[in-house]
């Protein structure tokens, strides 16, 4: 199979977008899934904020900069993203706190229920706040039950409070099915949790119209934010009268300045607002989402499966290349923004690929994990990966020692 | 009373120290205690973090500049201001959020015990977070008495779990003495957690010596860490074998890169970390900290003293702000880096002052607050923002209708 690479990029409707990171030389970047790029944006905003908000306008750019409404101006950027109306997203906290506010609203909400069924092998910390939780209350009131992906339909049942799904699994790149298995859940009385974390900014959602009852996700990963930007809550306006979330902080107070001594919480999501949040990290997520104002995000899934696709089909021509395990799906229907596959030795693999410029990521025990991010790749930069991970898989190149000394990985 | 200001600001063994920030030109800043000022280094190390290590380092950033250990190494600055050990401070979330881990760690240590005592007129935040334990938990494992000030000693008996208060008032200034507290409370059996807030890089502090069992502080205020700074926890060495928190994210799991389906907590404090942490709010405290490298804490509290003492001589020159009366103890070996005044037009008195130069800030519902930041105060700035209050008073500026407009205000 030929392609014709530079004609790819030549009439990529995206290749603009690229000119708004600040990327690195001499490295192809796919690990965007892990931590997106710089926007220079946010670079700007950052500084914005620091030098003259904060350093400039001190106490005063809480009112002056309308540092106070960011968690839900932010959100509302974000609304679009996920096919969500305003008024139903804020910008808050991390995904395991977030995950933990929604857990204990929704059980609040399914008295006499106690299950929260999940899947085997779901992002861990998912798991982690739902034990966290059992471990608090009892199995009476919180009981996790994570099955194997292909029990989960058989295990909704009217017993189950709660459905708690990743979208897009981190380690395969699987999609679920938002809307039927929402539905199928709905149908028992179940309400709906979807992390959402290796799904926004790269696959167009559709919360509002797939019913969905709350999400989490991740400003981090192709949202571009930072890292360790904070993440997000989805809660549909249905619910929000229905809110009680146990993190009941000042800044999800009815009247924050009123420095009442007892909790009233605010009216819809803003009520999920726990401490003061960093002003610094929010601004470069704020800014990093501009560059989505333009973005069709059909058009980035177009892209997205392209690449993911021209990576498949390039690695075929390469025999030194069969030993890496496609761990994804094959269909790219059902595959997110990322490629995974097996090998014995992807630990040292993965260190070998970084060694000549190509960033993915390892995943245990033994997954090498190509994020492919639509806005700042180009076609020619997944030719030229494949050229290079199979010059290492050739020569072997991965079993220099030094590709082989374990450090903490992200 | 006559005060040679220049002289005291030319003897000042600090004065260097405002060297270190960058403040606004004709701003007399005394609201250091709601947001610090921006220290230089701050500006600088967001920058570098932003511009060279995420935005060329990208995923590698976490191992290559240590980001990962960044909750530790940070709170091993802030532990020397703490009169901590190292190994008791972990760098995290919000006070908010710090506090519901560390009261559900505490009640959990206490079986047969449901209360936890605070005060009225503690900082909303930490009465709330209590509260939503309670309406979770029931009233059977936690319930919030709190007590007015003068009441606490009679409230500690053996159905006591936890003592919860925040050492600086907020609003008064008034300091609670800890080691007697801590003592007393102990003695009943009970775990006290203290609220450093308003205290952390403002008065010396010897959390060890007293024996505290936890605590909780914030980086925006004293420690000039940015808006909305992350938070800290201390955790009494004692203690560590005994935590059990429910946020029980994946980055306080004992090896978070295995990627198990079951939470495993880490050893120490680190267990207290929840989601991914705002690197680049992580790193603007972390350099903000490195203002306290040479700084003894007890020269800080005598500058913090002579200053507070100063305004009170100098304001007793001007008959007319015998108004504002004072509602900070009058003995300043029980109050902290603070004066609050109370004023039936406090909050367009705030506002006149700001349109003059001079911030503080308004605490509902009639409270004038000037925090005072010797880092970055000379003495000069308060014989200054008395002549600017006198004169506000004196001709009653503050009754121009424009600085009678209510908005948010923090």
């Amino acid at each position: 199979m030929t392609h014709n690479i530079e004609q790819l990029d030549r009439l990529d409707p995206l290749a603009a977008c690229r000119e708004q990171f600040a990327l690195p030389e001499n490295t192809i970047y796919l690990d965007g899934n892990s931590l997106g790029a710089l926007p220079k944006a946010s670079a700007a905003r950052v500084h914005e904020v620091v030098s003259h908000q904060w350093g400039n306008d001190l106490i005063s750019a809480w009112n002056k900069h309308s540092w106070i409404e960011l968690p839900l101006t932010v959100g509302d950027k974000i609304a679009p993203l996920l096919g969500a109306a305003a008024g139903q997203v804020v910008v808050t906290d991390s995904i395991s706190i977030n995950l933990y506010k929604l857990l204990v609203t929704a059980l609040n909400m399914q008295p006499g229920r106690n299950t929260v069924v999940s899947e085997q092998g779901n992002f861990p910390t998912d798991l982690y706040m739902v034990q966290g939780i059992e471990a608090l209350l009892g199995s009476q009131r919180c009981e996790l039950n994570s099955v194997p992906t292909e029990e989960l339909d058989d295990a909704l049942d009217e017993n189950v409070a709660v459905l708690m799904l990743t979208h897009v699994n981190f380690r395969s790149g699987r999609i679920h099915d938002m809307q039927r298995l929402t539905r199928l859940a709905q149908d028992k009385g179940i309400l709906v949790i979807w992390d959402l974390a290796h799904s926004t900014g790269a696959v167009p959602l559709n919360l509002d119209a797939c019913n969905v009852d709350f999400a989490v996700g991740c400003g981090y990963k192709y949202l571009n934010g930072g890292p360790g930007a904070p993440a997000f809550i989805y809660a549909a306006a249905r619910h929000h009268a229905q809110i009680k979330q146990p993190l009941s902080g000042w800044m999800g107070h009815a009247n924050p300045f009123a420095f009442s001594d007892n909790y009233e919480p605010a009216a819809g999501v803003r009520q999920f607002l726990t401490g003061t949040p960093s002003i610094i990290a929010m601004a470069a997520l704020d800014a990093a989402l501009d560059v989505f104002a333009d973005v069709d995000m059909q058009a980035v899934r177009n892209k997205s499966i392209e690449l993911t696709e021209l990576f498949l089909s390039l690695k075929k021509d390469h025999a030194c290349l069969f030993d890496l395990t496609l761990q994804s799906p094959a269909d790219p229907a059902v595959r997110g923004s990322q490629l995974s596959f097996s090998h014995p030795d992807a630990y040292a693999i993965c260190q070998a690929l970084i060694g000549h410029g190509v960033i993915p990521d390892f995943r245990a025990p033994d997954i090498v994990r190509f994020g492919f991010t639509p806005l700042y790749l180009r076609y020619s930069d997944i030719a030229q990966a494949i050229d290079i991970l199979a010059t290492i898989m050739d020569h072997a190149l991965y079993r220099d020692s030094k590709y082989n000394q374990r450090a903490t990985v992200t």
